[in-house]
């Protein structure tokens, strides 16, 4: 449990006009009690309330867990006949029905919420991602270190990894490499996302998964990568050339990173989401590439891979110190090739900051 | 897409009687038509209905993953604002307003149920989780072929980490290898779930995460793997003596074992799959530990970690030929050690297969 961080949270229901806050495992719930349960078959769920401790209905197997935490528990056995009426104990301890229960749409899945939903059948289920991101958000000194960490090791990891780099290798081979040399690295196991490794047309897909397609000479490669320190994470993508490629692909790898760079610039506090997209796509727009950057410019960083704030060109959200973020311009040609050059971003008191100083040219692999 | 799955879903829906199916993101939703997205912030939903192409519902940079699935696609751009009559134009086109639209609560988030149901505002949304798994649960040729191979990675993977483990050595760093083994040992990149290695007291947890304890002279050792090959996967557990042990761990781990044997042995087609949690807890019960055996003795296993048969004592689901689950009994004495012992069992058509086969008894190391 961190109570500074439920103090917040309290407030930030108040100004809400929440009573409550139901979470079920994930980010969120491991941010505000440091709880770690797996999204399982068996729902466990945690309601928290300003004046009382919190309340957790979870399975009897799972007690060890709570440890000394101070919170009521509501265990239940293993049939899931006997869920229901433990549900409804543990929302009626804190006088729930009636209430305005936040949740978050992104998290809670209808397993959690049918059962809350039943037990108290009078309450209200607003929207509270708000609520809980506005503390996420902003990250700590503690969180911008483990941040830093964790670039810092998926830049060791692609440093390792680059010699592996063949034509006549497979995207997939590529991919489970590198995962194996991020965890060599010292990411943890649960890396934020499986690397891409897409090559030649598939680098023309901003979410391809790896194929079994061998690399050829001429095409672009594309790795967007991650690791997993402490519960946060970092997301980077680096573009490269399989031997000499067509002059045009050149021109748009450098587009990007100009695109990347300008982005970057624009981060300071005060500005909108906005500004950043702006000022990398208006770099793509006037190199005459802006209907094959189909993406927003970046988005949130933190215990998630994606997570406030989005870097969209309709966001007005002003950028505040704490907040980091991805700037990931792309170019896709479709059915032909594709480049993304993606680093983190971290906003300062005045500035901003890049985690990530991997080198951003076109470089010449296999 | 896989035409001869739909015709059965379709047919079971109507049994059921349910006009439609909505599906998010996961193993369904692979199974039915291949299409793998990730949960992220921007929601996926398919719709599908026994008169015509099913519809999705999707981000419009992810339109590429479409390539020729007999769909109808409703884009949305990145502004969510825009969402709404995207989903409504889905809705509609397949006349869903006032039907029964069958949903998973245990994958369907309130991210896409809101989307649906505020575009379907007279809609009911009964439980699909039984018709989705009536095909799922019964696996063909192809897919038990595939766990069989997962449980042989898992089993090499272990086979090649087993030297590793040594007195000092942390649970976290051992499972961080254990990962790198796995990955080398030809699992996929998403594995099912992160090793568990808890020693001593941490073992007593059945759901322990691996801490920064150091293996001690005289722990057990519970390790709980397993691999991810063409989208299906294993979990094994083997529980192994640092060194020597105490006489009580060597007798619990001998009961556990002989639990083990007769949960295998008891699984056949027509058998309830209480009939093998029963066969299991009472082994353990007659030695005088019942009380330390606290959970279900197994879980269905397939494109997921737990899906159905569910193994537990009031479960009267009869076993079919090709359903396949885990057999894990397990003591556990709180404070001290504990003991799991975890198989993959595959219904023939006249017994069972255990897909594992790697030694049970108690074996030292460190």
């Amino acid at each position: 449990m961190t109570p500074s961080r439920l103090t917040k949270l309290y407030t930030a229901l108040r100004t809400s006009g929440m009573d409550a806050l139901a979470l079920n495992p994930g980010p969120s719930l491991v941010y505000l009690t440091d709880l770690h349960f797996h999204l399982s078959e068996r729902p466990v769920v945690v309601l928290f309330t300003p004046d009382a401790d919190p309340a957790i209905v979870l399975p009897e197997l799972e007690m060890l867990k709570l440890a000394d935490q101070p919170m009521r528990a509501f265990p239940y056995p293993e049939n899931p006949l006997e869920w229901e009426p433990v549900f409804r104990a543990a929302l009626n301890s804190l006088g729930l029905d009636g209430q305005r229960i936040g949740v978050e749409p992104r998290a809670m899945r209808l397993l959690e919420f049918r059962h809350i939903q039943s037990g108290v059948p009078g309450a209200d289920f607003p929207d509270a991602s708000g609520v809980v991101s506005s503390l996420r958000v902003r990250k700590d000194e503690a969180e911008v270190a483990a941040m830093r960490a964790a670039v810092q090791v998926a830049q060791d990891a692609l440093q390792t990894f680059l010699p592996l780099i063949k034509v006549g290798v497979t995207e997939k081979e590529l991919a489970a490499e590198l995962v194996v040399q991020l965890l060599r690295s010292g990411s943890r196991p649960e890396i934020p996302f499986a690397p891409i490794v897409s090559a030649g047309p598939n680098s023309a897909n901003p979410h391809a998964s790896p194929s079994d397609r061998e690399l050829q000479p001429g095409d672009l490669l594309v790795i967007d990568w991650g690791a997993c320190v402490d519960g946060y994470v970092s997301d980077l993508t680096r573009t490269f050339a399989v031997g000499e490629v067509d002059d045009e692909y050149v021109r748009i790898h450098q587009i990007v990173q100009d695109a990347n760079a300008a982005g970057r610039a624009a981060a300071k506090p005060g500005t909108p989401c906005a500004g950043v997209d702006i000022a990398a796509r208006s770099v793509i727009e006037q190199a005459g590439y802006g209907r094959y950057f189909t993406h927003r410019t970046g988005h949130g960083l933190g215990m998630e891979g994606h997570e406030d704030p989005y870097i969209r060109a309709d966001n007005p959200q002003l950028l505040e110190p704490g907040m980091v973020f991805t700037v990931e311009p792309g170019i896709y040609l479709p059915g032909r090739n594709g480049v993304r050059i993606e680093d983190d971003i971290v906003v300062t008191d005045e500035s901003a900051e890049s985690l990530s100083n991997m080198e951003r040219t076109l470089r010449v692999v296999g």
